[in-house]
């Protein structure tokens, strides 16, 4: 089968590789309907993060062709949406809504998808901890709604817990930075949460487009201070409740502190790349702080329920759509940013 | 009357200044039943602060002598605590709970009691907006009831505060770090929010007893990754629910981290001094952080009660008690560590 390879930063290749077989008893092997791109990918893509022949991948749906005899909760020709995070589904900390943190995963050397196999970019993926992991469709999707749920495999449940972690919720004002894939998904999470108001920070027309579709009441052009002074105009003075921070970098993080007010929420899923912060600047800022890799498997119930419902279509950060085995356009065309999120047909 | 001024770095005198008078229609003035000496008194003490002939404290109890034109809910004859931090009470952010951040409060100048009075280390101090402040007790205490409200005017409601922040619930185990006053007022708190198991970091004999006083289930001697190591014991390797940080320097910062689990809360409350926290370890570590300057107004009702009913000693904390002419003495006792709080009588 084909994979992909990322042989070095900016060197995206297509091996010919086995497909992966069932290893484990917790294991299930899927045929994927499609994958994408993730901007996470980015990081080792542009050297800013160590590289070195690496399968890619950790967004994916697909149709069970294979399982470990200790799979109960799904068996083959299911169709699955599932999270990058693995997850026993068992132990106090997924019980908890915690799964992306599993410890019994992470002992057993699969914290996430592809640590040790394929990854999703390529025809076929082994799924360790499968019942913990993967989510079963209510019916095998129609063609309209495949990019629907792959984006729920990531971005969707990466943005909609950032936006529960924003505290998003009836009456709310939340802040979104970051208008890539995670930030959009946040957008119609924290619509879905009841936030009053959803201000998007973006100075890209078709992002900012895409902002307001998804439930964006109002787009806010000016970045840093200037920013951060007119979200604290546009809420009486005294800032949101909630910011997502869905970048990464230092002047994002600062960008988000200074839209929450005291007691207000920060909730930070982009990974963060050189940010440090100031404990006494904290202390002073009083505002709750929370992120990590994104617990999704705990929202994927809900978001697959609202996809098949036609609630919501978050397959629409998906602007170019590629076959697998020009993995490599799609990540130059993320990277130079002429898309924001591309979808590969498998 | 007399109040106590840091002339510099480890320099205590008693002045005779004219007492405070009502300056602002929301203004009361009281006169100070006891007083007392706070652990971040010992941060400029030390210097580790800049400090320049200031008056000092901002815990206090006492009787309303005069009130502003705009006062309603106090009137001069009632016993009052307060909290150090000055609050509307009326804006957003002091109805939502934070009354530690009240912007209103802020905007007059006014956002710590003595920022442009006296302090509370004297026998009269001015209160700005005595009604978002202020609470008077159901009657006035008799002498054994003073150290206990005295204590909620600050350590009480700061440890109660961060067991809060810490997630302290019924079920929960609650590591508290630091065992000072807040610390030991965090045990309180903590036990009162119903968590199951409460686990005080003590090398501290006396402190270690009135920690099991208060209702700590267990404690741990050790520090550092050692300390870390025995929580993660004693919770199933999985870490506490949530810890307390009540010293406010990067070790402490660690040791808490280290001992919560992924989904679980930090709440910190000592002031920090040179703490930074790495976001890719947050971001790995995925634990909620929240703190500041306690809203202790949002307890004070409730701690209150409690004291009145007998259920809660609080002032047990206290274990030394000098007048206020000895004030530098206080300082001293609590700079070597010989006392755990002074009590200063007016």
């Amino acid at each position: 089968m084909r994979a992909v390879v990322m042989e070095a930063p900016g060197r995206i290749v297509i091996e010919d590789i086995d497909a992966p077989k069932v290893l484990d008893p917790t294991d299930a092997v899927i045929e994927l309907a499609a994958t994408c791109i993730c901007g996470s990918d980015l990081w080792p893509f542009r050297g800013a993060q160590p590289v070195d022949h690496q399968y890619m991948g950790h967004e994916y749906i697909g149709e069970v062709v294979e399982t470990g005899p200790a799979v109960k909760k799904v068996a083959p020709g299911d169709f699955v949406v599932g999270s990058f995070c693995i997850s026993c589904g068992e132990c106090e900390i997924c019980r908890a809504g915690y799964p992306s943190r599993c410890p019994v995963a992470a002992a057993a050397g699969d914290p996430f998808i592809g640590a040790r196999s394929n990854g999703t970019q390529a025809e076929f993926a082994r799924v360790p901890f499968a019942d913990g992991t993967l989510v079963k469709t209510p019916a095998p999707p129609s063609p309209e709604l495949i990019p629907h749920l792959l984006a729920a495999s990531d971005v969707l449940g990466t943005g909609w817990f950032a936006a529960d972690s924003a505290g998003a919720g009836p009456g709310t004002t939340i802040v979104v930075i970051g208008d890539g894939a995670v930030g959009l998904g946040a957008i119609i999470g924290a619509k879905q949460l009841g936030a009053e108001r959803i201000i998007a920070m973006s100075r890209h027309p078709q992002r900012q487009a895409l902002a307001r579709e998804f439930g964006a009441t109002d787009i806010v052009e000016e970045r840093g201070e200037a920013g951060v002074a007119r979200v604290r105009e546009m809420t009486g003075g005294y800032g949101a409740h909630g910011a997502v921070e869905a970048v990464g970098n230092e002047t994002a993080f600062q960008q988000a502190l200074g839209c929450v007010r005291p007691g207000g929420h920060l909730g930070f899923v982009g990974v963060p790349h050189g940010v440090s912060l100031d404990m006494g600047q904290m202390f002073g800022a009083e505002v709750h702080i929370f992120g990590g890799p994104a617990p999704v498997r705990e929202y994927l119930p809900q978001m697959i329920d609202l996809i098949y419902k036609g609630e919501i279509f978050p397959g629409k950060v998906f602007d170019k759509v590629l076959p697998l085995a020009d993995a490599a356009e799609g990540y130059a065309a993320m990277d130079q940013r002429s898309a924001t999120k591309v979808l590969l047909t498998v």
